[in-house]
């Protein structure tokens, strides 16, 4: 199929090239150009998100935020100036659910289908195609695109209507983020208490508390390993998505709202750029208290 | 061997029954009466803690709160009042840290040893024989006992000193209130903009995300079986545990106290004997949405 990509970052540079690996034309477009490697591979480099929507019947776009996709879908040589009717938009990026709303309006409007299907999984899961692709749009245009999803990633699941994608995508990153929260204040409490957070960390393994989070993020957190991973300040903007839908849905989530402060707090720190696992350092530093000894270099 | 069990609750009739079926003496005691199945697997009911230490090696007590046993311990006719030199108590309740490194220390001085070893895994790991046990004591005395917790648990970790199994299990309970009070989060945030909450849970199980608890208790909120289970009562109390650890050791647990308050919300209407899955009704209350329905009856 001709296919679009636009954003060939850490994550849309391995996809694209799942794409081309399937067989598949890509006609690409990344704002600081396309990587030789992906061109290497076939990819056939574009001067605009138009010129690749002109080229392209399934247009993909992987890029940081909902300002860069507004920008890309409506913005000056965008998406929307070489669509065409027929044509579909599939918007991996994890941005608003509110502004994806009206994006997928817009796109409509042109006569196109729209998806938004943001990921998990990371840099890790891009390369080994084995990201969980969270989709919003409807049961066709889904069924149409599935088999190109299926060469990015594992678990592929249609979650609703447009948006439903961002959704789950924001509770993902709520129950990331407070679930690392958890395990660093667990783990705070047990060593200022005396008790070695390693053994604790064990023993809690296999029961109740059992979470990939206390798994890799609560090893990270007592090794002081706090290189990305996933940065502090992407995690951050993640749950800055959560709080404003609950302000503008007029819901309350105190402790998304408590762990977002504690990361402004890492930041403050110099953490932007810390594995989210470095959450325990906003802990730790208002306790004047470390839970474990940084290794000797 | 000769073993005591003070405390044949819910949780303490089982474990007293593996004890028997070990082929050991059990004499028991407890405040409402020897239940009529223990003495039938061969208890012997005494009528006092006291009575128990006189006659048993190593005294266990199951009961439950801080108060409760320093009530067993040192209270009239309690177990210090049967105590002699090189008799062991083991205490598996689940209560305050810093009061156990004061029982122990009142214990030692009898010329007795000592153990914390507060258990996770309620009824069913109780009945099953599968409780996870988290240790705080002198390694010696750990390995004289551990044939005996072999008899009741599967996962059984020396943590470290006195008052360590109980740090341990305050640090498990912070986990388990946060991870609940996470997937409430998420799954509130999900259904309320118009996500089925069912099918973002499937969506993110294997994922980072994914944990014990979002497999249990969010279905039990998915599908609202708020039938205990663990009761908020209960975990409030833990929580309450961890709040007062925290003050007296100088740290802050910002989620902590923030889920201790939801669950206050939670018991102010009737929520006392809610499974603690219940917590998402404190959410949902303060929202004016609930994010599923009640199943019919």
């Amino acid at each position: 199929m001709k296919l679009g990509f636009i954003g060939l970052g850490i994550m849309g540079a391995p996809m694209a090239g799942h794409l081309l690996a399937g067989g598949h034309e890509v006609f690409a477009f990344s704002r600081s150009g396309v990587p030789a490697g992906v061109v290497a591979q076939g990819a056939y480099a574009c001067a605009s998100p138009a010129e690749v929507a002109q080229k392209a019947d399934i247009i993909f776009s992987m890029v940081p935020d909902t300002s860069h996709v507004a920008d890309v879908l409506f913005g000056d040589k965008g998406i929307a100036q070489g669509l065409s009717a027929g044509k579909t938009v599939v918007d991996m990026s994890s941005i608003s659910p509110i502004a994806t709303k009206q994006f997928a309006a817009k796109i409509n409007a042109f006569g196109c289908d729209y998806l938004d299907a943001p990921v998990s999984g990371g840099e890790v899961g891009a390369k080994a195609a084995s990201l969980t692709i969270m989709v919003g749009g409807s049961q066709v245009t889904f069924n149409r695109v599935q088999p190109l999803f299926a060469l990015m990633g594992k678990n592929i699941t249609l979650i609703g209507d447009n948006g439903s994608g961002q959704t789950c995508k924001v509770a993902n990153q709520i129950i990331v983020a407070l679930n690392i929260e958890a395990v660093g204040e667990a783990l705070l409490f047990a060593a200022k208490a005396g008790a070695d957070p390693a053994k604790v960390r064990q023993a809690l393994m296999g029961g109740l508390a059992t979470s990939r989070i206390l798994e890799l993020h609560g090893e990270r957190m007592i090794k002081r390993t706090f290189t990305p991973g996933f940065r502090i300040e992407l995690h951050q903007k993640d749950l800055n998505l959560a709080l404003e839908g609950a302000k503008a849905m007029g819901i309350s989530l105190p402790n998304t709202a408590n762990t977002q402060q504690l990361m402004s707090s890492c930041m403050a720190h110099g953490g932007a750029g810390w594995d989210h696992s470095g959450l325990v350092r906003a802990l730790e530093i208002a306790a004047n208290f470390q839970i474990s000894q940084t290794p000797a270099a």
